[in-house]
């Protein structure tokens, strides 16, 4: 028995086990979206003490060698031995990640109340069918048992007779046609099948899940859903690993055009995140099988997943290959699935509203109301949709990705380490801040940073320009030539930083008020305000408004939604109502182009001062 | 500039090219399934005489290269050469082979005049289609040539206005969808296409080319459809190779489930064989390329052509996994052409009437007329179908492959040096023989059989049971302690042989008889009988009926299709109508399992002797 020690202080007993297999036993799931092959090099960690036995070195250069990297899935322990495992391997379920259970469960309920009042019930009834009419949830994938006639002299065959039982026409791939007849005897002619309202996907003995993923172009996150019982049994996140490649989609393009395996480079590596996570979240359930699969991202980042060049969208008039996606299948994107399993992509609107924003647009019910809202997406570009049950209308803002810890020297996502609120005694010329996990501050996260630029205007450490007034704090250093605000040696937010963030607020308000003009309503006419994106319920919206980002309204019709991508995701899996609605939804939009906008660009010029050029209209914020 | 002689005397003139590539330059076209790339080694041809210089000996033995065989693909000569071509190597379009295409125009044009009269007019009306309304033929897969919209600022995506153009929803593969922005740019907005009615297949310059295959137990015949013309362009035969592993369907069936690999086996020789087919049309066509295939072959033949284990149709009560196929790709049966290329397979009726004889069918109208007729295919088996518009009944007789030349000592196909008709001077004790191609006879095929059983039989130097009495020839001879009939030193007809051809043709017209008495029938009662299979119309009916195989009926009863199996296939690939019509006669067809009738047993007896127990029943031919 050897002692695995890491270096954060947890120790794990084990015995002719890699160290993956440790870490996993222990529920330490490291990225390996090989499965702990040896063949994709992503589980690196270091040795710092002891002897292993490593063998093989795929991935891992001469330099990491001579600093002790070793593949934790090809090595294994000689002896009690000290390791430790980057931060960026371990697979999380992060606060950003987090799906809002409740309002899925919401959502469903208020549809299953109005499908009932519409009589809506399913269309798919099935002679042994396992769900009664009226039931909650209406997944494209269903488990179907059957008992099948045995086979007599009249000459119909068993795919024949197995479809009279069902009484449908149904498609089977060739392959599991292959096992038909095999199974069927062995299983002395009971079967449980997993079914589409076309296909059948396979004979099962497991559980029914599907997955539903939200490719944001920062970060990655899936859902395990578990389809027989209807609910979310897990979720898994990391980062994009294109962030390798460009911080945003443009960058990312231009990389998919300039490089001549670009596009295949790119589309590997979210494939390879995605397998990695649905290797965790398999690992982790093993009761289950998954069936079907909801993917949501924004135009590009889907383009890319399904290896279709986005070069297009980036030229004049931007125009994506395709909105709509066929129902493709995992064999055509590499998932790691059964190849004939369905991947559902949320339909995009436009080159730069895509299907995130469609997908968070079921969580929002906007669709349906009398009365106009204002729905926001806060990810690496700011989407906005207004509308009401009558009209959608939306817009993309290049915010860039300095709200999920991109672009912005301590920026980081809101995890452990992470300052996410602050406040500035100007009497003192000190500040309280609070850290996530209660740790020594390790970078800034986006709501951190609204908090910070929001104090040290108001208490004029930075003026209406977002400029440093350096007399006015110790605090402000002068380091490379630029002022920066030091928060503590890790930590601090430079000018370029808070440059940074103004544009990016500047463009979220003024796309707000340019569609708003467009549809000729006033900020005051907003029932409500739906937020998604990375700052989930840690937005403190009054300082929010207070540096001009929100609209300035009170604070009970703003609502924080979380990961709307994702959570419109799982609607769809749980109900196929929700897809084809998101199919209506994404044709009803009208979409604007801000970059053709001229309304658009007086309002971003006005927006880059704190809070406003028109100080009015936030007032009564004094 | 070197010479290439062959054995047979052929000389070709060639420099630097491979042997592979001489050969097809001047129409000589070797089975090469790989498509001359070394990597199958069936192209072996044997140098006789003159140096070569050989890249691979892929799948030659130390054997046979002991023995000259190298692979013609492979193989470059270095000096003037002489080699040898083995016959089964050369693909030819045989008189077996022959679809007749007066039989696919008049039953094209009966079945338009037939729609017109019920007013059903294709369903499928493009905008820009390209064929008239009453257009003679409406296959599955159409060109269309479109003008898409340029794209504009108003969100469309590239895919969803190429709908638009069509005015339908289409799928696209993700491969071809990965191609589509930039071929539309290239093209200028201008593109043709190759669809479906449910999808996009290609983007293409050629011509639409489809394939027709008859997968016969013991012949596979391929015809390449011109899907602009309709017009069958060429058509290509080969043995099965599976021949190797078992004369009929109940060997191969043992052979696939005695051997670990058997099913897969058995799976690639059908499979190669139709890709040398395929490789050999399309060296000769290149004008076009292929877009679809219909596949017709018994369900045995089937199951195998789809890796799917036949074993349940040998096995009481003889099931087949499927009886209709679903549309499955090119990619699933490993066929050399795109992978998205839809494959239509002939729907079966039971494990032993398959889709050749619902294709066949297709070639008779029998289906709608008034009258009763009967449908005889004598192929390895001998399938029999009687019915008019109302009814229609099927079964399958084990005649076995001796007509196809299989498993009687010197027979073989419809082809150059077989004995083809036999006439016998009783006085003289002399005979005469008709030999294809006029050559010296090498053999006897199906329709010389009958001749001479016939022949022999009139002439008494056979009795009725069928033996031979010795006294009466001095042709027949003793040979390893059996009686034969010596027509040359190559070619006899052995006691065996001919025990053999009268069980044949006794289960044939025992399989007759008893469907009639099934629908309580009389010969006479039968308007017409038409007859498929590799006789054609080389078969000489009242020797056929004196030997007691067809019904005592008229001569201008008799109808002969040919190859209806092929035919059939090549009506579906012209008109989607045929298609369906397969599959609704197949539905319609009533099996009647003859190994369970007592009625079949008798008859069959009873049919053992010359022409049968009851003399009546031939009474009129005396």
């Amino acid at each position: 028995m050897f002692k695995v020690k890491t270096k954060d202080g947890k120790i794990f007993e084990t015995k002719e086990e890699s160290i993956l297999q440790v870490l996993q036993r222990q529920g330490v799931y490291l990225h390996a979206s090989c499965g702990g092959k040896g063949s994709c090099g992503r589980c690196k960690i270091k040795v710092l003490e002891g002897n292993i036995k490593t063998e093989s070195f795929f991935g891992i250069s001469e330099k990491e060698k001579a600093e002790g990297f070793v593949l934790a899935c090809q090595s294994f322990p000689g002896g009690d031995i000290l390791i430790e495992i980057p931060d960026k391997l371990i697979t999380v379920s992060e606060r950003i990640s987090t799906v809002k259970t409740e309002i899925i469960e919401k959502i469903l309920k208020e549809e299953i109340l109005r499908a009932k009042a519409l009589r809506m019930t399913s269309s798919l009834s099935f002679r042994g069918g396992q769900y009664p009419e009226e039931s909650l949830f209406a997944p494209v994938v269903k488990k179907l048992s059957l008992k099948i006639d045995p086979p007599s002299f009249d000459s119909h065959g068993d795919f024949e007779r197995l479809k009279r039982s069902i009484q449908k026409e149904l498609f089977i791939s060739r392959k599991l046609a292959e096992k038909l007849s095999y199974f069927l005897r062995e299983n002395n002619w009971s079967i449980n099948l997993a079914i589409t309202e076309e296909e059948i996907l396979d004979f099962l003995s497991k559980k029914i899940y599907g997955i539903a993923v939200d490719i944001g172009t920062t970060t990655v996150v899936l859902a395990l859903v578990d389809l027989e019982e209807g609910k979310i049994v897990d979720v898994a996140s990391c980062y994009n690993s294109q962030i390798n490649y460009g911080d945003d989609v443009i960058t990312r393009i231009i990389f998919a055009e300039e490089n001549p395996e670009g596009l295949n480079i790119l589309r590997k590596s979210i494939v390879d995140d995605i397998n990695a996570l649905i290797n965790t979240v398999s690992l982790r359930n093993k009761e289950g099988k998954i069936y079907c699969a909801f993917v949501a991202g924004n135009t590009t980042m889907c383009h890319i997943f399904w290896g279709i060049n986005p070069k297009y969208i980036r030229q004049e008039p931007y125009t994506p290959t395709l909105n709509r996606y066929p129902i493709w299948k995992a064999s055509d994107c590499m998932l790691l699935l059964e190849p004939q399993i369905p991947i559902y992509t949320l339909p995009s609107v436009a080159g730069y509203v895509g299907g995130d924003i469609v997908s968070g647009l079921l969580t929002t019910g906007l669709y349906k109301d009398e009365e106009t809202s204002l729905f926001i997406d806060i990810g690496t570009n700011g989407e906005i949709v207004i509308g009401n049950k009558d009209f959608l209308i939306t817009a993309s803002t290049s915010a860039g990705p300095c709200f999920e810890g991109s672009g912005i020297s301590c920026g980081m996502r809101a995890t452990e380490g992470a300052v996410e609120s602050f406040s500035y005694n100007q009497k003192t010329d000190e500040f309280d801040i609070k850290v996530i996990g209660n740790e020594a501050p390790r970078g800034i996260c986006g709501s951190g940073m609204i908090d910070i630029l929001s104090e040290l205007f108001s208490k004029k450490v930075i003026d209406q320009k977002g400029k440093f007034v350096t007399d006015n704090s110790k605090h402000i250093k002068i380091f490379d030539n630029e002022a920066r605000f030091v928060i503590s040696s890790d930590c601090y937010i430079t000018q370029s930083d808070i440059d940074n963030i103004i544009r990016a607020k500047a463009a979220i308000y003024a796309g707000i008020s340019t569609l708003l003009e467009e549809v000729g309503l006033s900020e005051r006419e907003l029932k409500k305000v739906y937020i998604a994106g990375g700052f989930g319920e840690f937005l403190n919206i009054k300082k929010a408004i207070k540096i001009g980002m929100l609209p300035n309204l009170s604070e009970e019709r703003f609502i924080f939604l979380g990961n709307t991508s994702l959570t419109g995701a799982v609607l769809c899996l749980l109900s196929k109502n929700f897809w084809e609605l998101a199919n209506e939804l994404a044709q009803k939009m009208t979409y604007i182009d801000l970059s053709r906008s001229k309304k658009f660009m007086d309002e971003y010029v006005s927006a880059l001062f704190l809070p406003h050029t028109d100080w009015e209209r936030f007032r009564e914020l004094g």
